[in-house]
């Protein structure tokens, strides 16, 4: 039933939960477009901030003699000097950028929420702000990575989707967030399965319903158990076009695709691959046969994907930024692949890399492939994996670098 | 109808023709393989030499005082110290690798020969030993590559098939000659449509039908013109099993596929996503900006495929170490994207680049740019691969490398 809409009474609220590095550089990028697109968006994005205090050094530009050493907000310095001085220095946010340091606050009356923090805090934020966030709004996740545990694997975004009772999409690809702060081209996915009832055609149609979307296939195909609330049609419609406004700029480039699970599982199981080929380079071959160890890893990936998610996956998904381009700089230059290529060089384990380089960091590679490994044992299909096998094994010393080449023979 | 062989008579005598850098790297792991198959091959391998005189340097340990600077013949050098001093200095040959001076001669009697040589030569090369082969004999070609003109794109390996009478699939992957010569492991890809007589179940009886095989679907998925003379029964069969036996080693991982067209397209049309990459790089872009264009040239040559060989082309051949594998070592280390990147960073054209630092030697990616371009516009549609064409005008200097990521806006 096709119905003519009313004009929107309202522009979408957008807000980025999360301020650092990677979420201040998504910050300045939306706030970028929200300016951009007055007709769609508010123009102020609340940006919430973990609040600390900062000292601004003497030689900086925002070092006020008033103030000295003193320790500073730093809501209030970014607000003030519009730079995140500490997780994203010498890059200037647009004004309309706002750094809140209330969660509840941030996400009000927001209908567009970006989740961008550490995966480790996902859980308690979303507690938070659960029945403190408006009924339809959607959501975003830039984080990567998925949970997995014996019995499941959890998407982040499901996660946030189930707990929060809305739909969410992922962002992901071969994205380094100092380079897009400084407006260094590349490109990134955008994974939305434009729920139903937020179809352009059917918004009217379940205004008029009155009601809550009966079902919803979420991004694994299975039907939610989520009841979806509709997008009011106070609010312009979300789905690819609108999304890509929000996020799309000439220094990023955005594809959007529906497979939520793809974008997902490729953004967590590179990192498995990423540890394989550092021990590879530690071992002192080279591109070729790096390369040989990613295209493994990318079939394994897609093999995983196919295997225990066959409803939702789409195979060109893998050819987007968010799979081979990120499986490569990720296998090129990123912390997993760093610290395990030290690891073969120094002759030591790569525990023993995480704990004298990381400062107290830990490595996702290493609890990814825990945790996929466990996972697949759970379903006595780990021999199916033999590269994430053989990095577990090496992982805990059961496996010789030197024979990896050894699984790939006939 | 099945058909219980003879034990075969006779062992497949295996050549290379060419003994180059490459040449010679795969005439000795072919020697190897031919020494550990006594059942299937011959253990001699042939290696054509074209004759040159060389002089052996006085540190060399195959210096002879009474020989002293003369020059000698690179074939006798070959045999007597089973080392390339020119082409593949410090790596000792099998001994059963048996340079030969005379084409006709290598290719006497023998039924799997092995193209490797530049792709100018391949021409020549054909014609002479044309009418002096097996007509059984089946071919491999190592020569990357394709021939495109205005009317049409011939694969290398189709031209041998065409010009010899016999069938030829081909070898390529992301592999450095040095680095396998030193046996530093890599995988590679080869191509092979078993042609139908050559199958186990028909072998017997197309030889009782004692005839020509009337029809083979080429590797272009088209009837070809070649009538092929089927494998002797003297013989034992040659299909993906036997090829890999004849190639792979513990450091040179062999995967077998179907997809002769896929393979050699791949191969070819890389060289145009190494420039633009070097351009890409030249102008101060990262690795995230370089996978980016990798990936849009990837999908510009399955489109390319796709488009003009509809019937044979199976997407999983770019999976191959043929297709990502060799475009990611191609746009990060090979010469194409070097001599672009110079030529960005020196804001100078890429043939004043080729000039200057190839000793006369041409640049295969500006060809192969220009010769696919001119196929796509004879069919008038050289607009549905942005990305070629801009490589093509940054050649010409018609187009701006700060241009390339508006070619992916929306």
């Amino acid at each position: 039933m096709a119905v003519t809409l009313d004009a929107p009474r309202f522009k979408h609220k957008v807000a980025v939960i999360g301020s650092g590095n990677w979420g201040t550089t998504v910050a300045k990028l939306v706030a970028e477009n929200t300016r951009e697109h007055p007709d769609l968006f508010e123009e102020d994005v609340q940006m919430w901030v973990f609040e600390e205090n900062v000292v601004i050094a003497s030689d900086s530009p925002h070092y006020d003699p008033a103030v000295g050493d003193a320790p500073q907000k730093l809501t209030s310095v970014i607000n003030t000097h519009h730079e995140n001085v500490k997780y994203l220095p010498k890059i200037r946010l647009p004004s309309n950028v706002v750094a809140n340091p209330s969660l509840l606050d941030t996400v009000k009356d927001t209908s567009i929420l970006i989740f961008n923090l550490p995966h480790e805090f996902i859980g308690s934020v979303c507690k938070q702000i659960r029945g403190h966030i408006l009924p339809s709004a959607r959501g975003i996740s830039c984080i990567k990575g998925v949970t997995v545990t014996e019995d499941k694997v959890e998407l982040i975004c499901d996660y946030i989707s189930e707990t929060l009772g809305i739909y969410c999409g992922a962002l992901s690809g071969a994205n380094i967030a100092n380079e897009i702060a400084n407006e260094l081209w590349c490109e990134t996915t955008i994974a939305y399965n434009t729920p139903p009832c937020d179809r352009r055609t059917e918004i009217g149609a379940a205004a008029t319903n009155g009601g809550q979307d009966q079902q919803h296939r979420d991004s694994r195909g299975a039907v939610s158990k989520v009841q979806l609330t509709p997008l009011s049609r106070d609010y312009p419609p979300i789905d690819h076009a609108e999304l890509r406004k929000l996020f799309d700029r000439p220094y990023f480039t955005v594809s959007m695709v529906s497979d939520v699970v793809g974008v997902s599982l490729a953004g967590a199981l590179k990192n498995i691959v990423a540890l394989a080929c550092g021990f590879i380079e530690g071992h002192g071959w080279n591109m070729t046969a790096k390369t040989a160890v990613m295209r493994r890893g990318m079939l394994e990936t897609i093999q995983f994907c196919q295997e225990f998610f066959p409803e939702t996956i789409q195979e060109m998904t893998f050819w987007e930024s968010a799979g081979w381009s990120d499986m490569i700089v990720s296998c090129t230059s990123a912390r997993n692949w760093r610290c395990s290529k030290l690891a073969v060089e120094r002759g030591v384990s790569v525990y023993e890399v995480e704990r004298t380089e990381l400062n107290g960091q830990k490595l996702q590679g290493i609890s990814t492939t825990k945790e996929v490994m466990s996972f697949l044992r759970g379903r006595g299909v780990e021999n199916k994996y033999p590269l994430f096998k053989a990095v577990e094994g090496i992982v805990d010393g059961t496996f010789k670098v030197e024979n990896i080449p050894v699984l790939f023979r006939h």
